[in-house]
């Protein structure tokens, strides 16, 4: 940590300003420059509440020189996670596929799609019981009775099923009927939630918040590692900027950025990031040539009809063309699919 | 509701569309204009899921033409909310005046800045049991020890209490101490909180997400409001862009659009939408001035020492300070402080 | 066109309307909602100023149907532009690579990363002589002197020549010696230079703005267009958003978008798009794999001494190894590199 | 400057670093921390290009301690500059009013506009001869005619003329009319438009661009200052963020960031920063609570005719409205106007 003092910051400030590091455990070395004074604060504290330095007389900024999380990144484990779910491998060399409706409407719905996404090579089987929407006059999922179906058909059809919780109340129940759980993009700083999932037994998925910079979505997985549970997948699925042609702006970067500072498997959801189902491909496709280690994709039998996120949602015959030009790409970047 | 076909749409995919939005119990209007045909759809269906029609060939786009929210909206109800918290009204010609600690740390700090502030001319005090913290490291609240020290130090001023509920277990909990329940801005979008808060027996103070639209803000208004809760003040705390000197952007023309939009009272929280004391002066005399209802100030007897948010808190002698040259301009635009 | 009248517009002031739009040119038709009534403006006059009707007693808002711009539209051209710039082709099946130096130093530097670039595959030779730069303090580039090295190395290694052009006053000069002229991100609305490169007989190649929606961009090629010129190369090099991990966020969905909207090429420069020459190569192969008809990255045979934008400057070495891997990447698009 | 190494840099890549920046002129300074080594680099050489360091091996990144500029900072001027145009005092207690249409359109509409808002209390007439209009189709201004315009209704009504100069090529010409150059939002990163307004006998009006942060918006600034003019006026008229109920976002915040930074006078311009003629009183009155200097305000005679910018355009009598409810929110803030 660089503690940068004020032009002009007197002799006594910089040294109660080095006293009190001192107190916090941290050993000091100013460096007097021209016009101003750096403190460099020596020792990997970061649990450490430093932001007292901040307010004390004389002090102009404060520069971490540590990442904040430390769990999730790879100072620590520089080894690839490869997490298992119950026999289908994420992080790995063969690239993982989540494929299904926005929302669990009915059997006859899931069952449908989920003997169709199989087919095409998807192993999970996503889908909505408890939807996050916008309004309050939107369909708001089938709750348990959608976790019921979910269950039924994964059990029925061999996929894995991930579905999301957005309540500290329901992550035991969803729990007991789903493979993942999924923390959605509107709860990544939902941190009671973070910490209920992070004592879960189940795998998380962790959408990246709408407007949450990389650090700040590494730093909601280390809630989660920090409980116990060190199989967070995470998964960008755009973010907001000004541009108002796409729903989202899928953050392509990302992929490589959180690849050299963490060792957790990332995946990407094509979907929202567009928002449109025409410009799915093309963006899957650039996922896993970026090095994704997987897609979230969303597949509804009659789009029209879906009850949330029609527009974005590709036809099943649309994702079996969509997973045979995927094949390719992948062996172009040396994995499978 | 305006349906956009694309250039080249059949009269047979425009009729299908038609007869769609019939059976959504619309009334339908085409135009056909020299390169595309355009859809008129005439009925007030906020209700009613029209995302269908989207997806359906020939459909370009669809522009909604009535706001999404209606309870929060001018439309229904034109004369301005006055909120009556036990005594303090908020909305009304008096602005209302929050302040307080970030997070609750000890019963000296609390009731230290609570004199001062009431002192001042605060009428609510502010105070956080539970804190929604980026690091799972950092210092996360003293919980229902903080909100008996909050109601008790409230008793004991005649200050009424503002702290934020951060979990669906707690509404009740917080709900038997304090007289405002908070939503803080991470929260914005927790649908569930929403609702929670919608069914409690007190008003809701709700802070703007930080990368929500004014639309989306109104509409998370919407959710409480529909469960039963009229008493909701707005509270604008900037939002996140890409300037790095502040910590947020104080969005001050969401007052005047706002108050155009809606009848709910709206407050505004310099000391999160500018993240440096320094800067809290200017931008709290520019709130009032715009026509905001009132001020949520951060004030810490000790910056230095604070355990969350320091370097924006100001110190009571500061806020007394602030208080003095408010009241100039409150009265500058007819209101008083 | 359709204007949306405010609830409770009276008769009087639809009917002005309806005259005012009449005036201009368009026929009308009023939809008369329950809440609301929408005009339907029928022709198709893009060229008109219909700003005029924004501001008439009554109305809400104008909703445009047709988009603004027309000769970079599909609804023209739907056949894909392929550029020959002198034998090579940019827009069909061969993607185009353009390479070289952010800012042209010395002879020496160009020389030896042009033979390089070419050895590896490149086709153009990208270098600035006119630099744009944050800082007045900065290298400004070699200007004619920096020209005339770029025209002797393109001759001696074969290559074509792009560099930018910054002035309305060295559009001709520029002309004379490079192969494409380059508008950069911050000109990408400095109207009076798109329209005298509009006027060059060379191809343009123009960035996208930092902020620029997709629909800006395509109305600054608009200009270029609409003045003769039918030769513009797309560029999308990242967008400003919230993020610090990288420089810029590249925007892959504008990749499909522009495709679908427009017949003109696309390229990526993964360099300014991430800042950081560790994260070109994945966010290269991610262009291509979405559908990019070519790339340029910056490269330098020794980036820690380069006067400009060192850090994201690929050595000549892992350039070659980076267009190693594009090759089975292009090939599973279907392209050749 | 510190230079941050890597974790598990060897002692030959931190010497080397260090050797590379004793050639730069700096002294070194090397920290040895638990886990990363920092190396302070003494010397105020913000105009040595130090970027050369960013590429070593063993460098993870910079933090540049000083800011990159000087001549606008306070470091070297504290006392604020006033500008004097011709007997207009800008940054004066007296706060600075500028108004007018935004584009000149005829005599009679100018004159029209300039007796009346000279008349309601404005010092300087604002009008755009050179208009920068993102469609090629749009009006582009009277030119030389407009600026013959502006200058004799100045004359006959006393009011200073400020207007945008869009070219390098024009600047010598529109010196010659106006009395303060305008650069525009667009024009804010067109360095050499900085550098020709640096060289010109006249203040300079410079807009913040759309996506700057202040510390680019400061370096634009200090470009024209380095060219050996002072006089530069900035005016802080919206940034661009994912809102779109307004035009732009005012960064309110910007005003007591820019008062802290630099010597410089800022004004705001409100009609643009909301795009909306019912925002504008609200926000102006923020602006002057704040701390600006002063306001440019987009009036005309006949909005619903304006050629350029209607919808965000007072007339006459609101702006006259609006000049009285400013007086009491000046004196509020011990300013006048």
């Amino acid at each position: 940590m660089i503690i940068v003092m004020k032009a002009g910051a007197t002799q006594k400030q910089i040294e109660a300003v080095e006293k009190q590091l001192q107190q916090l455990g941290f050993r000091t070395h100013p460096i007097y420059g021209e016009v101003k004074t750096v403190i460099g604060a020596i020792g990997d504290k970061r649990l450490v509440k430093a932001n007292s330095i901040v307010h004390m007389e004389g002090v102009e900024s404060i520069v971490p020189i540590m990442s904040p999380y430390k769990l999730v990144s790879r100072e620590l484990i520089n080894e690839d996670t490869i997490i298992d779910v119950d026999g289908v491998s994420i992080g790995g060399n063969e690239l993982v596929v989540m494929a299904g409706p926005c929302a669990v409407e009915s059997e006859k719905q899931l069952m449908e799609v989920a003997v169709k996404v199989k087919e095409a090579g998807a192993q999970i089987l996503r889908g909505g019981a408890y939807k996050p929407r916008t309004s309050p006059y939107s369909f708001q999922g089938l709750e348990e009775e959608g976790l019921k179906l979910l269950a039924s058909v994964g059990k029925e059809t061999g996929l894995k099923i991930v579905t999301e919780v957005v309540d500290t109340r329901d992550v035991e129940l969803v729990s007991q009927y789903a493979d993942i759980l999924q923390i959605g993009a509107r709860s990544m700083q939902n941190f009671r939630l973070l910490s209920e999932c992070g004592k879960a037994a189940k795998p998380v998925l962790l959408k990246r918040g709408l407007s949450a910079t990389i650090e700040e979505w590494l730093m909601a997985a280390e809630y989660i590692l920090s409980e116990g549970n060190p199989n967070v997948i995470l998964c960008e699925r755009g973010i907001r900027t000004f541009e108002t042609a796409t729903r989202n702006t899928l953050d392509i970067n990302a992929i490589p950025v959180v690849k050299e500072l963490s060792h957790l498997p990332i995946i990407v959801d094509p979907s929202h990031a567009t928002g449109n189902w025409r410009w799915v491909e093309a963006v899957a496709k650039a996922a896993i040539a970026a090095g994704a280690d997987g897609l979230m994709i969303e597949v509804h039998p009659d789009p029209s009809s879906a009850s949330s996120d029609g527009p974005q949602s590709l036809k099943p015959e649309k994702f079996a063309d969509l997973m045979k030009v995927l094949k390719p790409v992948a062996q172009a970047v040396n994995r499978t699919i």
